[in-house]
């Protein structure tokens, strides 16, 4: 059987894999950073993985939200538990990341019912289970095990996800916005990270693409651009006017991309926003639709804060919404909106559910979403269950509504107070600006840091934020990530601090930081 | 505020993100397939996305496992629901993915007991429960508990997973191999699928760099290769004995590919084997661990079906413990080894749970590995608790222990029966040699088509084996994979065809095949 292992491409090199898979060279140019041999000796000297040998985008990739200050947190942490009282604090307040369940918020009831039971369906009939579970999550876990065929909820599903699940999403998203909702345009994935970068991955070709993202950024869109090989074309938005997002700068920015050759593909907004925690407003919402049309651009709208709006005068609009509500359907805008159940009231994080759904692309362009999502099977079931469940809670009726609108209520309003907590207490600080955080679950304080503190952060052969952000975790316990991790404005330093710690924690945070930064400024004042 | 907005690359620009995501060009040529102007004028076009403006990479990957004859299926299955009665058969068989729920394997109790409670631990203390759950799944979920920082399932974990989680399938590691394991190892992810993934991206810098893969091979490595960006350097499996893997062809088809300037950066092996089911003999790993040592290769090792042995005279052995029992350690070769909660036994695909044990790095390039890890923040808590499960299930004396066991002997019994049952079945058909299946879940027939039927399927634009298949769904609903999708010698035929239909079905099945294959036999006989 060893005849048909030819030296040259066989006919099924050129046909049965894709073209490109089998692709050989005739070159024998060495790459450089490689040090296998061009020769075929058989005395091939090993190729060590190495920084050198790695793929440069992996290498170039930043992710601060998780980087050197969170493993910094970690080493304290070990520290506490291993020699507790030996640290000036008991406890790391992790501020650093939107997950609210780390830092004790409690999950809605009613949504862990019912993937409790969907988990375990043979206690469904039981009749201890009618003690322990209320019957409307019985009833709900039912319908959904239904809707799953075989009520398999241990198969793989469609590679979009469980068809009757994006049904309740799409019923979910028409309630929403008072427009209609395709299924098929919903694609289920293990949190939004992974429907982001599959957007990346699709639009991106090479680093002449690019993709407009706001600054300050989550790092999510850096990281994903950077790794899929395009560029990051940076819109900044206005701190003097509340991080305001102006289509002028839009404009600009694209003009001065297109200038040095960069085919800009698509634009990210992220409304509530992170880090800076604006909500705009219909009308900017509306002229940003305007522009994504006029300018042929993708609109990426994470709007995974959706539920996270703390000021009575501003609300969330999906950009679908609004782009539907000015007239243009399928054929005059490709908009992708990003769903998470981690954020939101629910805050289910560890759960890693979430939704895009993706309208006015072809069908041919969709088929090859499809592909790649296939490629990863499908997204987890139980992910799967709690996306529907965000987008289809206990109405006014069910036996769990008046617990689960105490909890959804309790946990949004408790989050306001502390926004404004915590933002009034940055505000009274010594050279301390801090926006209002009108949504999501961030505050992006501007620091004006003295010199002295930027010559000794220098000296330290780090970023003046970031020297800033050791040297509060260091004394207080309280881990926030440098503002240079998200972007700003050269010359201004900020850090990102969430309003997650419990209320109960308010207090203590606030004191540990305003005696710190009292501390911090005294001793670099100029 | 404005002003800070230049023109030029800002000092921001070149330092805050990294020196790669804002890169500028002076260039204006325009791309190939880009229909932006390369003026700045703002009457810019449009820039739709097309077929031909997407990522060629994202055109070009291939993945048959969800291809065109589950497009079909799908529809047939549609079909059915609406008119049932309509169409030769009543329901459809998917033995096209290893998807044993889907097929009505139950999953083991002992593990969803387990994850149920974890989502929802407030009823772990309440009485109604211990006439629900089993005591040692009750104590299971609070010790699972106590590993979790605040006992928050809904919140993001470490980025590698949860570190007692990691500490358990360390243990289970340990006791598998008989040679230590480092939970530092460990990257818990949604499933095998990212974990290729995520080596894929960090090994291939270019199309020059190459990855051996086994013909025929689960097309997630041709996809992933291809996505990235890499080349497939293939090597044939030897189909006249039983798919062995021979060291001379791995060393043939190395040198062919660095005469053609390749760098090959990794050897995958998927043992036991997918598509093709064959157990490696202990000598042929040892040998294979050689040469990878030799070569300087990462040893890629999908070991996900380690459970899935059906003849006494193989046993699994993970290439790790083959190395160490070498004498090879750390820092002699790097081994990274995939499992899923997917496969063996407990065959929970659905719960997207598995984990890669990533030996023989250095730290510097471990830590690239955490932060692209870190950028999709975490895998889903209930496949990590998953993972820790399958590798501790339940231990004599353990209240479970005897039903677990029955169960899990049950499904792997009935799945050698079934594999050896369908294996007779295909052998005994006009045309057709079908090798055993030692382990994993499949069988890949070889189908002898007369020169009719590869006209025919030419006349019909589509390769022999996916006509085969074609016919074979739409005349007894059964789905199979045609051996295109997994590459194959050319000119010789293939269909993968799982071995999961349950054992009361499976009369059905080969009567079914039969039949239709003597009819397809007669109609085209040259």
């Amino acid at each position: 059987m060893r005849r048909f292992v030819s030296g040259v491409l066989s006919s099924y090199q050129k046909r049965s894999l894709s073209h490109r898979s089998l692709r050989f060279f005739s070159s024998t140019t060495s790459l450089p950073n490689s040090d296998s041999p061009s020769s075929s000796s058989s005395a091939a000297m090993p190729t060590p993985v190495t920084l050198e040998t790695i793929n440069p985008k992996v290498l170039e990739c930043e992710y601060a939200v998780r980087g050197e200050i969170v493993t910094l947190a970690q080493r304290l942490q070990q520290e506490l538990q291993e020699k507790p009282g030996s640290l000036p604090f008991d406890e790391i307040l992790y501020c650093n990341i939107g997950n609210p369940q780390s830092l004790g918020q409690q999950p809605i009831t009613f949504f862990r019912e019912v993937i409790a039971l969907c988990d375990h369906p043979p206690i469904l009939d039981k009749s201890e289970t009618q003690g322990l579970f209320s019957a409307d999550a019985i009833e709900r876990a039912w319908q959904i095990l239904d809707q799953i065929p075989g009520r398999a909820t241990g198969a793989y599903s469609h590679s979009q996800g469980i068809k009757g699940l994006r049904d309740t999403i799409a019923a979910g998203i028409e309630a929403r916005d008072g427009f209609p909702s395709n299924p098929n345009d919903i694609f289920l994935t293990d949190g939004a990270s992974p429907a982001v970068h599959m957007m990346m991955q699709l639009l991106i070709r090479t680093e002449k693409d690019g993709i407009l993202c706001p600054i300050p950024q989550y790092p999510l869109y850096s990281a994903s651009i950077v790794l899929h090989g395009g560029t990051l074309v940076p819109y900044y938005l206005d701190e003097a006017t509340g991080w305001g997002l102006e289509i002028s700068e839009l404009q600009k920015q694209l003009e001065d991309a297109k200038s040095k050759g960069i085919t800009v593909r698509a634009l990210v907004v992220i409304n509530p926003g992170n880090p800076t925690g604006q909500v705009l407003s219909e009308d900017n919402q509306r002229d940003i639709v305007e522009f994504c049309k006029k300018e042929g651009l993708v609109l990426l709208a994470d709007e995974v804060y959706q539920e996270n709006v703390y000021v009575p005068d501003k609300k969330f609009h999906s950009f679908k919404k609004i782009s539907r509500s000015m007239g243009y359907g399928e054929e005059d805008i490709s908009v992708v909106s990003f769903q998470s159940v981690s954020k939101g009231y629910y805050g289910e994080c560890g759960k890693r559910g979430g939704y895009m759904e993706v309208t006015g692309f072809g069908a041919d362009v969709r088929e090859q979403i499809y592909k790649v999502a296939s490629v990863n099977l499908c997204s987890n079931i139980t992910g799967q269950i709690l996306a529907s469940l965000v987008m289809s809670p206990p109405k006014v009726g069910d036996e769990s509504y008046e617990s689960y609108f105490m909890e959804k209520d309790g946990i949004l309003s408790s989050l306001a107070t502390r926004a404004k907590t915590l933002e009034d207490a940055l505000n009274s600080l010594e050279g301390v600006t801090c926006n209002k955080a009108e949504g999501a679950m961030y505050l992006f304080p501007r620091i004006h840091l003295p010199e002295k503190a930027i010559k000794a952060a220098e000296a330290a052969k780090t970023a003046p934020d970031a020297f800033y952000a050791r040297r509060l975790l260091n004394a207080t316990g309280i881990v926030v990530v440098p503002g240079s991790g998200f972007g700003q404005v050269p010359g201004t330093w900020h850090f990102r601090c969430t309003i997650l710690p419990q209320e109960d924690k308010i207090p203590a945070v606030v004191s540990r930081l305003t005696e710190f930064h009292k501390g911090f400024m005294e001793e670099f004042r100029d």
